[in-house]
């Protein structure tokens, strides 16, 4: 992954800083994964039981300190990311002992999601007056707020998985298995930017109405209705769409499935106004769904937030209240689920309100979508 | 990964059971990763935030329960495991209250130590009175006695490993780069029963003097010594072995310090025998190089169980005086590290004490090396 400008990270551990102030925290913990590539573009080669931790204090986030094994230490290009000290320790030295010299006693720090269970009550137990709290529940809009730079990644992302799929739809379906299909889309799916293939679900007639139906051995027909899923990450940012393609001409029944989804997914992007909430977006693609006798076949939230990782906040769901704010990006994929049967979802990558992104910010007050393929039901041989 | 049959699941759960109830713990909690292959043989298809979260109660193992996403709940075979209640949640539920609702208050629980922090913080909100121990402090051995099964499983995982390197020690090494060397060596390991490649380390003249350097495009020449140190997952169980090479003739100066490495591994080995326990393996494996003058250069613990992760329990290493068990698996890999020169590593899997393994049970009080690679000074061309 192409590293950002020093400042960038800089920046990030400021804002940090500010969000968690703000939440009534003194501090943010990190540990190896989309957190810390986020402030200090940086995975271990390997994250195993040895604790790496970044302590951003939010006080001082100028001069943060990062845990790291010794014979990890020299992995760490901290130049790149300015002001960060690194505080080695050893195999046998208690590693808790040697964060817990940088937090405070009494602290209330946000602790990365994913954190090993091992290090959270290593550190509870070393610190007991401490406490701690997820990263997506006490700063969950930290990365939600994408920045023109990112969104310029997450856009490449897109157009990299639309180029995947334009390819896909001109070979055959009928006849080859859905692991085969799925294959293919991996393939593409690196020839088009991709330097990693996260998933790649091809679910045909009954198997589509499973929503996280991978792909089987089962041989895809002339008749079949197919979902096809798949992203993965291009220069560190991630892609998400999903089509769903007829093999021969589809009936006037699942014509009307698949246009009902359609215009929930319309629906759903739509709803991405200003002042509207997360879970706007999903009550908006609910609704058409709903009304057209569907409700019981939608059986998922209608989005979720993407980036360093696929799945993150913000969630289109109900109950998440968290209003939507400009450089945000998610998805917007209802879909429909006739057990037995098949099933329909269309998915886009949205981003909210861009501005300052060269192509995106026409329309200021509207989200942009990041996928452009085709969204009517298109058939393949 | 080849499946156990059911009655093996059953028993490990009863075992965990009753290691539980001996160290006050009323039950575990285990999430995706080795713990959950180990129990159910299951893997999620991706790890996700979403909540997966196998419950064994101490007093009542043949009834655990394993909370799960409604979407994937039909992934987990449990007709395969017997005994095993699915309790799926959806998006929009409160996971941990789902969870919770299956431990007991002011209960007392082993959790993975992989466990996301984010679902301790929401067990431990959820449950206020329950308290919380990471398995590998709670119950650092329930995994670490392999049964005849998995030995066999290890054993084939270390020929196969052996083999790669005498494939590799035939190739040419002068003119190529280390990363070309590493990937002959994923090439190989693949070639010979591993299903994933975890690591092709080859660190020639000054960067194997970094135990943790990978491959670089650094070319390897003419008087290089170089450490190749390489494993991956064979049928679900690790390999992990380590010889160093060299380009041409070795000087006297290098020589000797292959031979302290080799003294000193020996050494570790034979200090696998009843009674000792795992820091004597560190301790008789360092005395050597302490006494040849080079324990400064020894900057690592002598080593790490393994199993269906390259690092677990038990760890050889000072502080650590749990006893050496009957078919526990851990390297002995001690090594000489001399900045800007070279370094020196020599890494076998050995089991302790195997019985009941056939090919292996000849001398049941001693360590068995399961990898056989010749561990002399090989020239390389």
């Amino acid at each position: 992954m192409t590293p950002f400008a020093a400042h960038v990270y800089a920046e990030r551990r400021r804002r940090a800083a500010i969000q968690a102030a703000e939440a009534g925290l003194d501090g943010v913990l990190v540990t190896p994964g989309p957190d810390l590539v986020y402030f200090l573009g940086y995975t271990p080669a390997a994250v195993t039981e040895r604790l790496t931790l970044l302590v951003i204090g939010a006080e001082d986030p100028d001069a943060a300190a990062v845990v790291v094994p010794r014979l990890e230490a020299h992995d760490l290009e901290l130049g790149a990311v300015g002001g960060i000290e690194a505080r080695p320790w050893s195999d046998g030295e208690d590693e808790h002992a040697v964060a817990a010299r940088l937090l405070r006693d009494g602290g209330r720090y946000a602790i990365s999601d994913a954190a090993w269970a091992l290090h959270l009550l290593g550190l509870q137990r070393t610190l007991r007056s401490a406490s701690f709290a997820a990263f997506t529940r006490a700063l969950p809009m930290l990365r939600a707020s994408k920045s023109p730079e990112e969104i310029a990644r997450m856009a490449a992302a897109g157009a990299g998985a639309d180029a995947a799929f334009r390819e896909i739809v001109r070979r055959p379906f009928a006849g080859r298995r859905e692991r085969d299909v799925a294959a293919d889309l991996a393939e593409l799916l690196l020839a088009h930017g991709h330097e990693q293939v996260d998933f790649t679900l091809v679910c045909a007639g009954e198997n589509g109405a499973d929503p996280h139906h991978e792909a089987s051995d089962r041989a895809i027909r002339e008749g079949d209705m197919v979902v096809l899923d798949f992203g993965g990450l291009a220069d560190g940012y991630g892609s998400d769409t999903t089509r769903t393609v007829h093999v021969g001409e589809p009936t006037a029944a699942e014509r009307e499935v698949h246009d009902v989804v359609r215009a929930a997914q319309q629906a759903g992007v739509d709803a991405v106004r200003p002042g509207a909430t997360c879970e706007d977006v999903d009550r908006a693609a609910r609704a058409v769904i709903d009304d057209a006798g569907f409700g019981e076949g939608f059986i998922h939230r209608t989005g979720h937030g993407i980036g360093l990782t696929t799945h993150e906040p913000p969630y289109m769901v109900a109950g998440e209240t968290t209003p939507i704010a400009p450089g945000m990006c998610f998805s917007v994929e209802p879909g429909i689920y006739l057990p037995g049967r098949f099933g329909v979802r269309i998915e886009d990558i949205v981003v909210a309100f861009p501005q300052g992104v060269p192509g995106l910010d026409d329309a200021p007050e509207a989200a942009v979508r990041l996928n452009t393929s085709p969204r009517e039901l298109l058939v393949v041989a």
